[in-house]
């Protein structure tokens, strides 16, 4: 067990902002900062930005950066977590950027560097809703759905470094139409994005009435998870009814995924379920257990994810600690 | 690496024959028995006959019992691989037999149980098509679908062991309905079961003009994998575009298993595809590198199973090897 004295700094890097923090052995928050990310300024502009926000972080923590044994950062992907590049971040505008490799020149600290969705499931197996938990899978929905897998305590990478590519799992092979261009994958029926489509096309094409358009201030093009979160409470029924199904949805593949890797726990965490908690929880709880053979499922525990936010950060200060050991 | 002289019995119990054999440590079968299971004997009935088939394999290798260091069975199942209780064994009519105390008592020699596909699954890692990749996924298609998941070489079998149940990942939720009393899993829609019932649909109901029939000797109430491999060869229509579909929906769930574990290898093996071999698993690697991902199935091998019927009792001497160690 690493003492309250041994620091290490996490970083959780998305499209919009960046977030760093100073983390001590307990997976304790000493200290945070954060910036927005802007993209625009390209590869190097945003390096500057990550240093600025670490340098930050480390300095309201009143340490030295000499006092930092290593900094993890979840970032978005696909990457490769051994060499630490960033293959390609489309919201970043970024191929081929050796991310590790700048921050340890500027730093001269060890660092590493892995998806956020696996980031984020690594914190919650270690200071989240999976403490002492061996074995289980992340799924995140939001815009996208995405996932990580830990196994025996470790993020597991596959052979291409891909592992956890839940939504694009086939749920429902002659369904809509995936953002990849194939059909039925559990993204194409229960991110936001799929959610914000079956909506519109329930209120704004069929004319269903329902309380969502005010809610999300007049308009339907961009619906945040707060408003269905509202709609859903307030009984709204196109609302009910589109999260149902997504619910359902969610809930076979949480099924599929047991019968396939019967693991003790999945976390589910991500903008949608934040918002929804239990109202979202409860369907998927209860597909699973329909879909699920006999046995399967005893014991398998379906929770939310507990750390919210900081999951990016303190998941990004394990990994740096893990690969350290 | 074990001697050649290091002997173990590896017993294959199936519903209708018991196979076992005397293996050594390269993996070669020295000498093999087989004999007919008659499940209406009961448990201790066919326990006797497995202990005779035992003792005949070893005999025919001119040994004696006290030179043979473990046993491992691959059986039906679900059941418990660390207690040796075949919990449930429809095709046998078992509920609770507790094979491994049984034979220990027998033989006095240490006994281990896992269930049929996943020794097949190990035989094929150790000795067939997956010699030299450590994390690997095994897929038997017969009657019905099963399979099997290695993970750095070993075994992976989850909380309620049952880990592999490939057959029940759902990849069609608004798809036929399955065995199980669920819709859309694997086996409701690629298993030989499934297929018979496309193919009757087709031939029967719908009149298709087909030279299954004749194949299959004048009836389609079952249907040999060896009459569909025929009829495909000869480009009968309507099996061609049944095992076109099964084909399809096989790829999609090699493609949802990439995307999830991301393993080096797939194997298939069983009845279906030891008759049919490329002409199904073309179709199988046509759909799965048109659903996955860019990136996520490089380098991942689609293969046919290498030991065919001696997968079970090679796999099973693997496994009482593996927990000897």
């Amino acid at each position: 067990m690493a003492a309250s004295d041994d620091y290490v700094v996490g970083v959780d890097m998305g499209g919009t902002k960046i977030l760093a923090a100073v983390i001590d052995g307990k997976g304790e928050i000493v200290q945070q900062a954060k910036t927005a990310t802007k993209p625009k300024k390209g590869p190097d502009g945003v390096i500057k930005r990550i240093e600025r926000c670490i340098r930050e972080a480390i300095d309201g923590a009143e340490l030295e950066t000499s006092q930092i044994r290593a900094i993890g950062i979840g970032s978005p992907g696909p990457l490769d977590p051994e060499t630490g590049v960033i293959i390609f971040a489309p919201n970043l505008g970024w191929s081929n950027v050796p991310l590790k490799a700048k921050l340890e020149t500027i730093f001269g600290i060890p660092t590493c560097v892995d998806n956020d969705v696996n980031v984020g499931t690594l914190g919650e197996y270690a200071f989240g809703a999976g403490q002492g938990v061996k074995n289980l899978v992340g799924i995140f929905v939001g815009t996208g759905i995405g996932g990580g897998i830990i196994l025996d305590g470790k993020l597991f990478h596959g052979i291409n470094k891909t592992a956890g590519e839940i939504g694009h799992m086939i749920v429902d092979a002659n369904g809509p139409r995936c953002g990849c261009g194939n059909f039925g994958c559990l993204e194409a029926v229960a991110s936001r994005t799929a959610i914000t489509k079956e909506l519109q096309k329930a209120i704004l094409k069929k004319g269903q009435k329902s309380k969502l358009l005010k809610l999300n201030g007049g308009k339907l093009d961009q619906i945040r998870s707060q408003a269905i979160a509202k709609a859903v409470k307030r009984g709204d029924k196109p609302t009910v009814k589109v999260m149902q199904r997504a619910g359902k949805y969610l809930g076979i593949s949480v099924a599929s995924i047991v019968h396939f890797l019967n693991p003790e726990m999945i976390v589910f965490g991500g903008g949608v379920i934040e918002a929804m908690r239990d109202s979202l929880l409860d369907p998927i709880r209860q597909a699973a257990a329909e879909y699920a053979l006999p046995t399967t499922m005893d014991g398998v525990q379906i929770v939310k994810a507990a750390l919210g936010d900081n999951a990016g950060v303190i998941g990004a200060s394990v990994l740096a600690r893990q690969r350290l050991s």
